[in-house]
């Protein structure tokens, strides 16, 4: 099973940034940490990060045929990012969406998703643990047969 | 550690229900799943459901010393119960937010929730799997020592 | 025919309470008014009043198997029940939403039903005789073959 | 008693148009099944349709003098017409508003009516059956002595 | 002169919870500092504390007899808790609204009352102190000639 | 304890102006009838009524070292006086806001309060008497030791 | 001096309709009234009164080479009849709008008007007299060489 | 009778200020114009400006014995002055609401009057003619005795 | 190939009307052009305009039958024609929604369409050349196999 | 004639993308289809495609010197992409927005386009030959005398 | 070069007041601080503080004919000051609008300045050391030949 | 002192763009203007440009080590780039805001930015000056010792 994981703006920061919302482990820590449990679940994760919303949306749409799902942690494209959020409304996988921080819980305007109506699924609030947890559903709803009721609606 | 479960209106309902949005396991199905799960996490679940706000608050209250998290599916009333979340915001134990469905996909008024913010982080969009994917980040963010930053604002 | 009809929080008062808006009969009386009417048009009447949304859901899912439909009065519950819109949702029979007094000529906020997208159609503003009115619209959509187009819609 | 029947905007089209909102009755098929009704009841029904607002107005007010109440199913007028509003508001006779499809049920511009705050009151969703129902509510309003309490406010 | 001291959801939890918002004086202690206060007044006070909306209407309908006047601090439930102010609006005696806290200092939300209007007058912001703030206010209402002007209002 | 009790815009019409809404006292009464209370509670008054909010400030400003609290009644300036509401800010004394009427039953635009976030408490709705009442609690904050959790926030 | 005097839906009906806010005397008795002013100010009034929006568009179109000015009483169109209100932008003549009532102090929604940008002034509130203040204006304005700066924007 | 013409903030610049909104007169030059208008309608005007809100309301309670009725020329505080709408809304006689200007042709800011509620009537976008036109009609509200339906709602 | 051209309210006054939005060329003149382009293409135009929206609903109805598409630049009834879109609804054929000048460069009112959701698609901006190239996409989308994905959506 | 095809993010997945919304035809297929058109029509095309907005102002910069109009389908940056209108506006030649799909018949969002108002005009809803119907706009407004109305507004 | 330097409400308590906001200098000091970088740019100033919004006007149009340019703080009216916007507005000199702290990282009502859009520029953060910022950027504006595009709009 | 000067998509074309809004000198006739500025201030100046928000991202991560400050001018990124902003939080330097016109006196959409809040403060409206004006500021609050409070919140 390939797992594509798609880090948004700022997302090569993090450790250095912000550890109250977002931790004090850099996102080579988490890949390193992340690795061990895709092994076990029987994933290969292939690792973006990029500053670009166009370098996301290229990403996406080069997995289309290789990749079965994706990890997305949008940073601030979320709340913006229609384009992006175009790309995985065609993406043939099954995409979920990640958030380190309780993004609910911080400014309003972080309460507003772009991506989650056309995404899976999504976890959020588990700190560096999010990308795990996350990557638990997403390998469950791509092997079980009663998997992801509701997942990608056209809305 | 121990762990609640706590059901909102309707989820004694679940199987019988609107198949394309929550599947077709009943709730007691999902718990019997669960149960194998909550035991290799080393999590002892208590499990309540009442279609009645007053009786998920009287329950969350009665776990204040005893429980150690829990994981909320609240229905409906994540969009309202305001009373709810003034009692998860109380209660000492750190609260996982679960949807079955992904809400963010159905209608807009499912997109709010009046629980986020004062929960510690949340999954939706994984079927009766979501129940496994929170119990998973519950743990983490119990067991951990960088666990949950951002959790538990007063916002 | 077995018709379900749930009255919500304060329709016990009625009579005692302002009969500017719902008229001086109380819900005993409305009751006893509609007996003949249910008789004549072949329903069998099963009544039910509670202060409590968990109560109303209750009722509505204990009748799931035997009750063909329901006229549904939910007080002030209608601007903001989410959770007994939901129970509405997933009951098998056709719901009517009934109201006394014209709740458009009224607070705004009474303007705003939670309920009425998800019943198959409603009355309002015929005071004490809004029950007959409603009984005579259900009857008809239970027995008809061109009956309500447009009902139970998933919005 | 006289009873003026007035059908707005596309209602001369019913039968042919969108059978999933209206069923397949053309308006004549309506009126007919109507009259019978009308006749137990003691009414004696003049029945006008038009596109026009300009016209349905000229019809409520050539009413003032010599009918009772109306029945009206103002189409789209519903919820724009405020002229038309206006004119109920001043017509002597009380009015009852009726639309045929769930009007909650579709887009979220059709749940606003203009007219409602000005008819004593209305019915819903029952489909070609809904002219019956509102026909019953009317005469119950215009012969009983505990009628309609909250009609016709000047809010 | 009786008195009835309504508490809603988490009220019971005083003390124990946020301190920063409420101060550390449990409900019991809150009751027993303001018996004294009522029995100077020539005050009865019933009190009841549940964290049921259904249960405090129930409560409000028992005393509509016996009962003078209200305190009612009924937490969360103030901002959405429609059939509660049904209930206050058809109480035949006077209702003041109770609030510790600052509610206007806190999240957006808490500023909105749908008690507001139907109560004829309120507190906030006394901390502990409210309580007897407030009666001091109701029992002015309750005798005075000049009383309360514009109380009550059915808006 | 020194306690000014400052009076904005129109007030000085008192008992002239809308009794339907604030009682038939003059201010001149009103300050004659808080004397005693002033007096019992170990409370020397300075009374200022302007029409001026520009003068209300320079008041709010004078008092700054010499005043222990205040009551604040702004009249109309209660909704837009953003001016008023910094000095309140900056004023070291603590503040208490004051409605003869209950605000939250009248024009909309009387709901919201500009002062209340800044204020330590309030009461609105007791007539003539609230300023005896806001004295209780304006005093009480100013002299217990567990006064006033949540008081002056700085939101 | 030719003027058209245009006068909207239900117009016909005033003095028959709703005293409180429009007085007691007719259309044509205001014309009446009106004609001697119209003399004394050298204008000549052309009357025109219809229920559809479509009919006064025509007439003003009409009078578009011929009259020099209009005087427009639109009735209920003045909160929604954008195609009247482009007609009165192509009127080559100066438009004053007519209210009869102080539609301010009325529904929220009277308070908005779509003509008021194109026209160059209006009255409002004066009764039936409302039509004398608003031809000396009008004549005011097609005279005077200072006349209504910010007339005819294009906004 | 006794007229007072009240002139707001900036209105003393009438004539250095935007001529292309308010024409070339100053405010001398049209009182000048106005008083033989004043004297054959058999009014006297007392004529106030200032730049402070609080001096306009000193200058309506100051009249509220001696003057008739008054024309109110606010200024941009006709946009937010609602203690001088308090005073307006208090003031025994009969006020106009006069602006020069067409202000729904303007800035939107300039389209909401707080102050057209509780005045008895308006006039706008005449120049400096609208103060003439203004007591035309505000003489008529006063003498006639079908005079203002609609006026000083309390709203 | 029959195709209706409706033109909607002042649009018979183009050429006279506004020439820095709209051209100077009349709308006889506009259909003299378009004529030949037709014939090119294989359509026969049937030509009506009317200022009242009754009167564009009727020629769509009486088209029904015998019209295969229509062009129907509805003038400011696109912003406000609810009943014109009901009829474009449940007409046969395809509509083209068209307009000369660039709607969304104007005022605000004028960027949101009624009618959109229900025509097959629309052309705005290109002046009298817009009947043109709307003639070009509604014969494209008649006579293509792959034509209008999307169109005529129940929304 | 040089005219400059401009298409954003995901326009290069068309025909594999959703082909409810926007055919079975891919980007280059649609630009074979083009070539003679324009050939026709006098233009020649320079095609850009890219999925960042940054690459999209870059390439309309450049052709600021050699090109007369483009055509630019910006994918979902016509939502938000303001930074790309503020290139389409200092862009010397003029601008021609094209959607395949009838973006008002989807997602509310997609019904407000940030290009729209300094763009020349725009097409929609026509599927693949949507390119093809802007094209025969743009040459008209590019070669035309009275052309374009109302085009590129400043707003 | 006469610059007037005009302060509003609450000024005079700078460096008392709220020094995380504001610094610890006072209005005095900083007075001092900028006398020298005046006399460097050749700049006169008269300063002005009142807590009087009318006197604020009073000063600004006192100024009109022997001021070259103003810097303005003016505290919380800045956000509703419509008169003193007004005021600046007619100004035939330019004003710099001036905030020590930074207004949009503070209470949302801060963000919103009813001045800005009248002002030529501003600044906005810098503590105690904007009013020399700002008397740069004024002084540049007021002797440069390529000074301030896009200042003194009239919106 | 290392000072990054960043400039975003469009302001490449400074000069050649809309001089109304942005005066006639090019980016790099500003850039010479402002050396000299630098080199008095002690500031050594990077200069970034770009249409891309992720290579503006990038340059502010380079620069996270080595520079002090930095000017941003944003372009229209200011309005939406949520993604810079979370760039601009989490840079160690502080950042000064710039922006050559009044953005408040252009499009409404102008006037919200969401760089403000993480900015230290900012400059607008001195045209081609504002980046010497901002540099004076930004020094001020590198090398004072009572520089801009309220700078940097995390709000």
């Amino acid at each position: 099973m390939n797992v594509l994981v798609l880090n948004g703006p700022n997302l090569n920061r993090l450790g250095a940034r912000d550890p109250a919302h977002y931790g004090s482990r850099t996102l080579d820590e988490i890949r390193a940490d992340l690795e061990p449990v895709a092994e076990r679940l029987g994933a290969v994760l292939e690792w973006v990060q990029s500053n670009h919303e166009g370098a996301l949306i290229d990403a996406l749409q080069a997995g289309a045929e290789t990749v079965d799902g994706a990890l997305l942690n949008a940073g601030a494209l979320t709340h913006y990012g229609y384009a992006l959020a175009d790309a995985v409304r065609e993406f043939p996988g099954l995409v979920v969406e990640v958030h380190l921080s309780n993004v609910h819980a911080r400014e309003e305007w972080r309460r507003r998703s772009v991506l989650a109506a056309v995404c899976a699924g999504g976890v959020y609030g588990f700190g560096p643990d999010a990308y795990r947890v996350a990557l638990e559903g997403l390998v469950g709803l791509l092997g079980g047969d009663d998997a992801a009721p509701g997942a990608r609606p056209d809305a």
